[in-house]
């Protein structure tokens, strides 16, 4: 099962073209993703610290295929993948709500653990492995 | 009765000094301000554009009273006052979920309602007034 | 000859994690894009306004490859390639100045002209045609 | 002789009402501040670091007196006043170019330096005072 996130598109989130700017879909897919962690009892900014690494994002992709105005109301599925042990992904599906719901933008990232002083591949910490083997 | 708004703290909200920008708490009380619109069933982009009016803000202002940091839940009240026919101001007050609830930043600002097309100032539409006066 | 732009990363670029935040880098990409219109003779909002066209982002992707700091001074390079008489991309690099520069990330666009009015696919304007042949 | 700062207004700078999103403009204004420093020698995010302090901001104004399209050229000015030997306080003014220059908003931001650890109140910086000395 996903984890799903519920999101309403903001002012903020749009441009002048009157739609959610294109790098905005890949902020409120990270919302998920903070979200996810939280629900899961890690918290990003204590759970990396408390572990001394950080997990930065190798690569995002994204294909937008519906404009979201502001008001809409999102729904977002979240769906961690295993790559290495120090490396995971990350499928984000965002649906406007309807009824009846229509597939908005499908995005997908790539998060590698290093540790926070040399910067080396380190294993993914416990919590954060079984959250993503759970996906 | 303030309405009220919740909201979790994202990393997109931050800056490198690990805390909320500045910047984004006056942003964050515009969400709220689209919230207590909506949940008065007007839509920013919608309600203004149908009474082909647009309701500029003309001035800010934020007190900042604590920092702000990711994963940190908020509650916001929004409360709305008439200033003259064409014009109101919206007080907010952003506090952190504790226990105990933290006073976080006090935020105020000024909109005017012009007409679209020849920007000159026009009477707030009347569910706009209403939605002011129970405030 | 690619578009060159220039630019310093901001403290609103950055995270609590100290970096920019990486939907910021395709943002920052976004800024060199309308840079390379403008110095092209189009302005974004209002040459695509005067065509009745809109020209939508259909697919992002970005290679994170190191971290960017407030204060850090930024190349990008830009270069347009057709794709169909409809639609183009753009391929962004940004390097961190030195010395020596240093690649910190590739990303790459997709575009569909469409009518405004309809959202059906229509050829690319003249002007935009003839940037992107030269670029 | 105030600081000038010079800017592009970019498309993700603004919403879907088609001008400058109201909290941008501050942070358009806090991009100057970060060129002021810059340019006389400091640079948030290292200066402050080497020094142990943070300046947060504990009160930001705004007057919006103009609305601001995708690619007006914006001039800025950062005018900083010491307030007390551990506050100050910067005045922008927002120019957007014509001919003629037409005064677009007024800002005021103001700042107190703390250690970073304890968040107690400390002198500021000599060179930062330096700075607003001859502002």
């Amino acid at each position: 099962m996903p984890f799903e996130y519920y999101r309403t598109v903001r002012f903020a989130d749009t441009d002048a073209a009157g739609v959610v700017f294109f790098a905005r879909y890949l902020a409120i897919c990270h919302e998920a993703y903070e979200e996810a962690l939280g629900a899961a009892g890690m918290e990003l900014g204590k759970f990396f610290v408390a572990n001394a690494v950080v997990v930065p994002i190798a690569r995002s992709e994204c294909d937008y295929l519906r404009p979201l105005h502001p008001g809409d109301r999102l729904r977002l599925t979240v769906t961690p993948a295993l790559l290495t042990p120090e490396s995971f992904a990350l499928r984000y599906e965002i649906f406007r709500l309807g009824p009846p719901d229509k597939l908005a933008a499908r995005a997908r990232t790539e998060h590698v653990c290093i540790a926070a002083s040399q910067r080396s591949r380190q294993p993914l910490p416990p919590a954060l492995a079984a959250w993503i083997a759970q996906g």
